[in-house]
């Protein structure tokens, strides 16, 4: 029953004789419900498939596959997503009302976790790299600097790569944070292909991180809501960290999801190189096609100012497709992609528009958008001036001509910590127009999504800017959430 | 897009040609990894698919559907199991170092909120129907008398239907919380069936309990991991509620999971009647076959003394196979029935096995289990006083013979909530072993699972009693969890 993957033996259960008697409820008939091709290896913890909350058997093998293919010490499955791993990591390496020093382009899941364990959040906001309007990558200097500033953060909390692929140096970032006897957490669920291959860059693990999440089904083949947690090194509290992981994942956790993990796990460990290479041979010849363009851009570090910026490499998984300067907006761009030529992107920003490309996109998929950008870009306009401040947005009424960021820049004042700010169960949290709101302390995140990164934060003062920023966002047509239909915002009544 | 439910639509959208260029990393491909079937709808929250966490479109509208079959105010689903909707329901009505009333034999995710929460807890301890070994309901009076006892508990927490399928008296006992003010959490996820046809037990929604949880792959035809939170009345804060649903679930929820869980409830709209009806035929022509047997019994409630016990009603989709009293343990009957029939059970317990029957269940499954019991029977003896103490084992060792349950009800002495004595991230948790821990205070939850209800909760006083408990379960074979390989448990360093 132990032998080979998760899933090969899970489909040779599935064709013995043997009847379920347990959970769960289908009994891997086919034909009731929906998603039925995969009943058939939906089963419970049965004997010889082991307990994903107390390894021992099957699926503690397919964890170690993956903490050889990534370099950690132990890894774990996620069926709950990277969160449950983010959720895990912060709350196992602090205590209550603990100081961490976080990127402020961190995943709203660390502010989740900030909210739980009380936790006081110092920011490291990072630049934009302005050519794309997309987040620059965290220095290591700026974490020296903010360690020597908060020397009590127990921990350093950073996304890398972003959303839109900018990876960090984390070699340097973890021995500034080790130097200083603090822990280094790294949300690399974005970069899960990371290091797999010689022709991609290297993982957060092997370059001294002690907790690294990656989702799989960002930019693997794996089912959505699949992810994994590495450790590495003995900074961290095993005993603490599995606690928190079995709180925060279900006591039933899905065999459909953990052997979809486990494959591919273990096709990547197979194929990995070749399927690399082929990727990166379909983006070099989808740049060599892109040059019949004459305004949309790929955003590349090629074109970008030596050293007046912090980014260790680009992940050639994310295409962030740039329209700034040209006479669309990014939500232009991204309908008429949809509309018109049925690709579905990523997200949308104000100026760019996000394709995620994996190893399963064949040629003929890269070469589709290519056609249909090249198509568009023969009837924009462009050279407009990308300095136009978000505040004359007369020329986005035009059609989106000179269309800027939102930014998250704005480094609001924080009044009170987040559970201060969401503390009690009655708590006096109101409801105001948000053009009223300015003064007021915020009792709600208010974030764009995607990815979720927030302009507000419970607990930060609503001032003027960032009211501009949130109109800014809603007349672009964004997904502005934490604002009601009706263009409320939540403020706590607590004394500022 | 938004026509029809919401696998049916995401069916259709498999079959147009638009071409993904976004999350998940598979694209819809097959044959890359496992669980290559269902690849082909897993999709991420693109346009006119909702977003689980903000749902307007596509996933209110299937909730809509649910929160109608079981007569909610509003129902949410939940793609992280039962344990996220418990987690949240506790939360969201307690502020921090709340009291609260639970039955002792909840869920572990009852005692992971207290844990998160730092609550007070003040349990209820069901009587066990000695009978049968298994837990009786909780009475209505019980809870009214733990109420006068600790009137600040801000919530009451039970489970019903238990894992054994026995059902307490919802409707009396909402009244009694709600007299007081308080707030009634069933835990019924192992009832999501109950209230589907009027040939089962009413649910707890309908009968005035404010918060209820579901798990919908045990007993329904939905994948694992799949359930449902249910909001019903003015008690409970929604905004809170749905703060704390988006910490626990993932934010990259599963479209796999939803379509099941929404499948399922459409499945069920449209057929209950029927396959309960058929369920019951099937149920009762079984009982009659099995009236063959000498000694194995179908736990029931017919042969229980009139007014001695406090359930409500038992659920069929539960069978509770006794063998207290014969001469094999619930454990050698689960092996015969798996190694000699292949007939895979649910779970084993002392003096039974636990069976699950559901509407995917057809007769020849029933028939099968029948005639593997009837032969089983055959062989076995049986008439043996069932009343021989748990410390006289002797018997125990000769194969089973007077084989008795291990008792959750021996009531140890706590000296510190879950929290404090697990609160700090180096806390003086020390690793001792079993024998040599009397008088202590325990670091950690010792569990026999399934169904996973704590012999000790972190802060309790070890004594003598329940070493002996525990020393019985681990000589039965059963799964004792909390315990080392090595026959160590945690206790706290902190003072008594």
């Amino acid at each position: 029953m132990e032998s080979g993957n998760l899933y090969d033996t899970l489909v040779t259960y599935s064709e013995s004789d043997f009847y379920p008697y347990h959970m769960p409820g289908h009994k891997r008939r086919k034909n009731i419900g929906a998603g039925a091709d995969c009943f058939n290896i939906d089963i419970t913890e049965i004997d010889g498939f082991d307990n994903l909350h107390q390894a021992e058997g099957i699926i503690r093998k397919a964890q170690e596959r993956a903490a050889d293919l990534y370099g950690a010490d132990e890894s774990f499955f996620l069926v709950n997503g990277s969160t449950c791993g983010v959720l895990a990591a912060i709350m196992s390496v602090t205590d209550r009302a603990d100081e961490v020093l976080i990127a402020r382009n961190c995943h709203k899941s660390v502010y989740h976790a900030a909210y739980l364990q009380e936790l006081e959040l110092h920011y490291i906001y990072p630049d934009i790299i302005e050519e794309y309007d997309i987040y620059d990558a965290i220095s290591p200097e700026a974490v020296k600097a903010a360690l020597e500033q908060y020397p009590e953060s127990k921990a350093v909390i950073i996304t890398s790569p972003t959303y839109e692929g900018i990876i960090s140096d984390i070699s340097q970032i973890a021995e500034i944070v080790h130097s200083k006897g603090r822990i280094l957490i790294v949300d690399e669920a974005h970069g899960a292909h990371l290091g797999l291959s010689s022709t991609v860059p290297e993982n957060a693990v092997r370059q001294g991180a002690d907790l690294v999440i990656h989702s799989l089904h960002k930019t693997l083949p794996s089912m959505t809501q699949t992810a994994l947690l590495h450790l590495k090194g003995s900074y961290v509290n095993r005993a603490k960290l599995q606690r928190y992981l079995s709180i925060f994942q279900t006591s039933s956790p899905s065999y459909v999801m953990m052997s979809s993990i486990d494959s591919c796990i273990t096709y990547m460990r197979k194929n990995a190189a070749d399927e690399f290479d082929k990727l990166i041979r379909c983006y070099n010849d989808f740049i060599a096609q892109m040059k019949a363009c004459r305004h949309i851009r790929i955003a590349s570090p090629e074109f970008l100012e030596n050293g007046k910026y912090h980014f260790l490499a680009w992940d050639i998984c994310k295409l962030v497709i740039s329209v700034k300067g040209t006479s669309i907006s990014g939500q232009e761009l991204y309908d008429i992609l949809r509309d018109e030529f049925h690709l579905q992107m990523e997200m949308s920003a104000a100026t760019y528009v996000l394709a995620i490309m994996t190893i399963a996109d064949e040629w003929k998929a890269w070469k589709r958008l290519a056609d249909a950008l090249i198509q568009i870009d023969d009837r924009i306009d462009g050279g407009i001036d990308a300095t136009v401040d978000a505040a004359e947005d007369s020329a986005m009424e035009e059609g989106g001509l000179g269309v800027k960021a939102v930014s998250i820049c704005h480094k609001p004042v924080s009044k009170m910590t987040i559970s201060q700010a969401l503390v009690s169960v009655s708590s006096d949290l109101r409801e105001v127009p948000l053009e009223q709101a300015q003064g007021e302390i915020s009792g709600d995140f208010v974030n764009i999504y995607p990815p979720g990164i927030p302009l507000l934060v419970p607990g930060e003062v609503i001032d003027a800017e960032v009211i501009a920023q949130i109109q800014y966002g809603l007349k672009l047509g964004l997904n502005v959430q934490g604002i009601s239909s009706g263009g409320t915002v939540f403020i706590t009544g607590q004394s500022n």
